[in-house]
């Protein structure tokens, strides 16, 4: 099947969206998202975006039922590990259930690395849920390792009251 | 014991770098380090830096036996979770060990916080090895929890020759 892969732009912003929640839900978090169109037009298309991202489209001919030509997406930003230095992290990798297995994850996960090699980047970083083993299969065929298990570095989180808390001097 | 907290700046570098190792050294992966004192130069201090960094600083009088009155650091960038929003990631928190249980880490790593909220971040990340249960107990008595073991993500890494081979097209 005929794909393409591009940077995203705001127009994008309703079908990120769209399948943010999407994604959300196959991992059984959809009532987590709180992220929607306009905060994604914000932070990631204006002065100092917060990330970028990457649209996976069909020619009309292949659109969903429901009419979407936009079925796969992803997002990174630019980070840093003080060991290695420049670094991508890849927040989401995303593609339609319908259209998998055609190799468009991988072809945006490609592109990732890409544009993070291009600026000097020496580390591409994602999480995993770990019973998401069709993902977590797929990431190790591509040579991708798992830094948890391997290293022991947990991920962890400060939000809400506590990370208002933590900002008292 | 006096310490004060202050935005970094290139002039730190050197002793970044060198506190990088000694994180590193603490944490058992010296071997690892591959930033220098340039690349830190480079990396956060020139447009569009890839890190920032957070300097803790001791009085002259109660300076190491070695000189050193740049006893701590934080460095964090700014990020991006498709679920909440803006976001900031603690990529280091140190203080040398003669001066820890004083309040200094606490103290670094609230300005994160603090700069992380006043950029409108909703979340602050970092990781934490399993090991390392002083950090661990510390970060879960400010209100910080762990994401990998309550949730189940994985830090996965692609770097290397797996890298280059995943941005072939």
């Amino acid at each position: 099947m005929d794909f393409s892969i591009r940077a995203a732009n705001v127009e994008d912003c309703k079908d990120i969206a769209r399948m943010i929640t999407e994604l959300a839900e196959y991992e059984k978090m959809a009532d987590h998202v709180k992220v929607n169109q306009r905060d994604l037009e914000q932070d990631g298309f204006s002065k100092n975006p917060f990330f970028h991202g990457i649209m996976a489209e069909v020619p009309e001919q292949h659109k969903t039922k429901e009419g979407h030509t936009k079925i796969g997406y992803a997002l990174y930003f630019y980070s840093y590990s003080s060991w290695k230095g420049r670094a991508v992290y890849m927040e989401d990798l995303y593609v339609m259930p319908e259209f998998r297995g055609k190799g468009i994850g991988k072809a945006l996960m490609s592109k990732v690395a890409q544009l993070g090699l291009a600026a000097g980047c020496n580390q591409l970083n994602f999480t995993v849920l770990d019973w998401n083993k069709s993902s977590l299969d797929f990431y190790l065929s591509q040579g991708c390792f798992d830094v948890t298990a391997n290293m022991g570095y947990h991920c962890m989180r400060c939000e809400g009251e506590a990370l208002e808390h933590l900002a008292q001097p």
